[in-house]
């Protein structure tokens, strides 16, 4: 692709990323609606162009100027969110060319059931006449934090760099608000639904080139464009790790998928093929998929290089042992720390019941030495005596919190330490932070805060080594694919 | 084993999580020791016994009377916690005879540092002469509700059934704290460290008769006595489900176990053999430990019968297609409905948008039909009209919160229904609930309360689908090796 067809790509779709008008289908003046809903949430994140609500009837809706119809409009919208059923719609767009370039449906009725199907097949003939270009059916909508724009309540307001594309909206919805709880932020969310027009590869060719993202996430349960999400996920390797959760892969799910989405059923061998002649990272989970969309943003992956050895320091001796069978088991290498490395911790002369090997396994009586500016000292020891591709550090939060004297100033220590170690690692190999929890809503109170000074810093947190180890894998699987097709 | 070694068993551990009189060793009259702590937990707890402190010199420490040594304790101890190190412990030791039954020895420095390796068989000795069992070396404590004894603040005082033997310390505390949080309650949980005396095989054989414990929960690194343990699971199975979590399986986990507690690398096959002869369910984390306890241990196993098909249900489309590939990697089975279910839930013309075919997927809007009551007579359609091993109900409940008018009579209704689907399913199939999050703090807390109400009912409750397939597979494996050993 040169640079022109780029720069056309970014085009085409800026009017959705940041609309100037948005219109509003479905409002109601008597009852709340699902517009109703949307029209609100998009005043209430900051949308500051115009808005326009269209409705037969009604001159006002909500504090809306309202006009019948698009071609009513006093200007063109970029983006409108519509929620109206059948023969409405195609009314809608009979009156719509010249005056609406993205029109998202959310009504269902489609694709996904046998009698929809040629209802859809007419929707996208209809929108190609009217010029329009449909996202869904059968969706919840968009969210671009640089176009102030939103579908969800509690979505965050700062722009990041994951850039998604879902084809279904309820796990849009659960991308958005866990994912921020995570620590993820977000250059962009489309759910696309049935995606009867714009479709994920679209979407994927636009984050490609869109210098806001960094870092591209797919949930998908069918793709029609087989051949060209191959080449531009071979195009976007080594570029922005795009990581996919595929909807549907049984046998079983591609039938739930099918009453879904109206998913074709397709073959998981083609998924599995896809996956090893690119460097698209497969996940099972939702949380998989969120943890590897966090890992692989806020770490750069190395180039030329393939994370294998890894380093585990933290408390909790059988969290330790077990913690190594898990990156073990990703097939990470838990070696012995250097020679050099052991002489400098062993010189720190931490208490009885330490070990300093490799898991460096530290009681919460040692990582409280010295309220905790130990920790700081174990992992300059670290990095600046052993090589290594990985830091992985678990703090088991309930711990130090009840068996320690002093858990703030310990805690806040440690946290030091671990922002020291972050920038020495900076571009050379990963940090990765656990904060272990015991699910108690102090300790969560208090691990959230910790976690989220740590996301400023660039550090990615999760709750659980096992966790971690898979995301690290992924990033370990990315780097493989790039170093491969570097060949 | 006939009745009257099992009544010894029982005898023999009785002052262990029964204990009448307690000592505490390691206690400072000036500073706060570890020693100092447990007095304190101990007496927090609610213990009533007679609790003594040992030390050389104090008369009295934190209001407790103070000796010299066992000898001159008033009464023979049951239990004590002993937190001094080296020569003391000898000393302490010699005059025991007759004075002490059980002493949990916390120190470390012995069998799993090379130097400790001779220390730790004089340790044995010196207590066998003394007629004393010693639990530890390199240990944190025991916890038995039944006897007001516990290590760990926080921990619930609420007994229940699930017995617990930890090798290590600090994953004992997270299972105890971590498991409060999820609906975990204990008949007892002894953190053993090195196991040079008392040893897992001994615990499991105490749980297996101890009419208070329905379920097992094993972390081990290392067990000597291996027959016993086998022929104990053997009979374990089919009367108490016995949970496994192996420290140390990889080969660098087997390192890092062996300078934990001194563990002998063993070959991970002998494990995998164990499980297959026997009904030990293994379970490779923390978390899938906990889940598999949580749910052997709410709800029944089937006698002769294996869970094999499954009806999944709730909001959330992707969701329920990422559910479906979830139970199917597990080896369930998600058939459609019977066709007097669909005819059943047909008949309640829910919007449009749901399928009721399986998975049942209800968004948001149609699960909040009627105020959440449409929710009853869906579990209902389906436990009358169609035969199933298991339901699973999924409620996202940030969505619920988020995007409906009257949350809490939903969720409330939705509860209620689940509570009757529970009686009508009692002994006959399981129910299973996933809580769906967001992990906002608001949303927690709605979580924390509903889950709560459920747990008080018998129903196991999870977070994520994934994870309730992983723990509803640890039952159907546990089923098919009852059935199995049956034949």
């Amino acid at each position: 692709m040169n640079r022109s067809d780029e720069q056309d790509v970014l085009a085409n779709f800026a009017p959705l990323f940041t609309p100037r008008a948005v219109a509003v289908v479905g409002m109601s003046g008597t009852k709340v609606t699902p517009a109703n809903t949307f029209a609100r949430h998009l005043r209430e994140f900051g949308f500051s162009g115009n808005m326009y609500a269209i409705h037969p009837r009604e001159r006002e809706i909500d504090g809306l100027p309202v006009y019948p119809s698009f071609a009513d409009l006093p200007e063109r919208a970029d983006y409108a969110y519509i929620a109206v059923p059948g023969q409405a719609l195609f009314d809608l767009l009979a009156g719509a060319n010249g005056k609406l370039r993205f029109g998202q449906v959310m009504s269902s009725g489609f694709g996904e059931v046998a009698e929809g199907v040629e209802l859809q097949r007419r929707l996208v003939e209809a929108a190609r006449q009217a010029g329009v270009r449909i996202i869904g059916p059968n969706c919840l909508g968009t969210y671009s934090p640089r176009g102030r724009l939103s579908f969800v309540e509690g979505a965050s307001a700062e722009p990041g760099s994951i850039g998604v594309v879902s084809q279904s909206g309820g796990l849009g919805v659960d991308i958005l608000r866990r994912g921020k709880s995570r620590g993820l932020r977000f250059s962009g969310l489309v759910t696309v639904g049935n995606s009867a027009d714009v479709d994920p590869a679209e979407l994927l060719e636009f984050y490609l080139h869109d210098p806001e993202t960094r870092t591209i996430g797919l949930y998908v349960e069918d793709v029609r464009n087989g051949r060209r999400l191959f080449e531009l996920l071979r195009q976007a390797t080594g570029r922005k790790p795009c990581v996919l959760l595929k909807g549907g892969r049984s046998s079983q799910g591609g039938r739930a998928a099918a009453s879904h989405t109206g998913a074709l059923v397709s073959d998981d061998r083609i998924w599995t093929a896809l996956v090893q002649q690119t460097g698209l990272v497969q996940t099972d989970t939702l949380d998989e998929f969120l943890n590897a969309l966090l890992i692989l943003d806020r770490l750069t992956p190395n180039a030329g290089r393939v994370t294998e050895n890894v380093v585990l320091f933290g408390n909790g001796g059988g969290t330790s042992v077990l913690a190594t069978d898990a990156f073990s088991r990703q097939h990470f290498d838990v070696s012995p720390l250097s020679a050099e490395a052991i002489e400098a911790l062993e010189a720190l002369s931490l208490p009885p019941g330490t070990s300093v090997v490799n898991p460096i396994d530290t009681p919460a009586g040692t990582l409280s030495e010295r309220d905790g500016e130990v920790a700081r000292d174990i992992l300059a020891a670290v990095t600046d005596k052993h090589t290594t591709d990985a830091v992985v550090v678990h703090i088991n939060v309930a711990v130090i919190a009840h068996m320690t004297n002093r858990p703030d100033a310990i805690l806040g220590n440690i946290e030091h330490g671990l922002a020291e170690a972050q920038e020495n690692m900076r571009g050379k190999n990963h940090l990765v932070v656990v904060l272990r929890s015991d699910e108690d809503p102090s300790i969560e109170e208090f691990r959230r805060a910790m976690a989220e000074r740590l996301r400023v810093l660039g550090v990615p947190v999760f709750r659980e080594m096992p966790e971690a180890a898979v995301a690290l894998g992924a990033m370990q699987r990315y780097e493989r694919a790039v170093a491969e097709l570097a060949q």
